[in-house]
């Protein structure tokens, strides 16, 4: 199999034989070298975002010193929830390997398919009303980022 | 206005000025209190996911010792992007309030609509090649799990 995922899975054992989080590893790689790796430490950190991707993700950038990974590719023990892949957007990351299914996570009774389906627009009922107000008051900083002369695009 | 919109915008602008990352902020409420706000931070800490929301909701799970904010509503200076509206479902929050749209964002040049795209299948293309692998022994860990004891579910 490959190595990668490997240790991906390996992290995935590892955090929940430590009751860190769910069993979920992630490894981020660049140029067939390993920069960071993490598991899902949701429990252990009290931090709901602290999934392994978005952790490899941090620890990775926090490595290199940058937001932008386009030169790095990642794998996941597990295809990534909404949260995750839209994080793999944000940094640019142009590769995505992942071993089970968001249906195999749902199976072991994990979100992810939940929130494809709130986000599709396929959920039966929804957990989160959302509200809009204030739109005009709100565009305020949109309109100053327009204008601003100094500002860092990513 | 409600007051806390104005502190999210507020929080928008003062992360602006400080060229600490995009035009974006937020604030954690529970019972008519502020649990914690914040404002991008991408750049200021090469973090890619250093977006409001999820900074908001870090600082509010580290601030009451839990992962759950089931409690707590969320107020955000724009609609959130899929990683923080995920990031929303996974710390169980019942109610988004927002301002701004994720047109708006778009209109900025922010990427929040292009991943909702990818995300519903409609994108033209995508940045990500997903690549699906040894999903046979990724399943080891999930199948660790269901057979676990002592495990905190999330």
């Amino acid at each position: 199999m490959n190595e990668f995922m490997k240790l991906a899975i390996d992290e995935a054992l590892d955090g929940m034989k430590s009751n860190d989080g769910g069993p979920f590893g992630a490894v981020i790689v660049r140029n067939g070298e390993i920069i960071s790796y993490a598991h899902n430490e949701v429990v252990k950190t009290n931090d709901p975002t602290a999934h392994a991707e978005v952790t490899a993700l941090r620890k990775a950038s926090s490595k290199l010193s940058r937001f932008d990974l386009s030169d790095c590719e990642i794998y996941s023990s597990c295809e990534p929830c909404p949260m995750c892949f839209a994080a793999i957007h944000w940094a640019k990351i142009k590769k995505l390997y992942y071993g089970a299914t968001k249906e195999d996570a749902a199976n072991i009774n994990f979100d992810d398919r939940y929130i494809y389906d709130v986000i599709k627009g396929t959920a039966k009922k929804l957990q989160v009303e959302v509200i809009q107000l204030d739109r005009e008051e709100s565009l305020e900083p949109f309109r100053k980022w327009k204008m601003k002369i100094d500002k860092t695009e990513y």
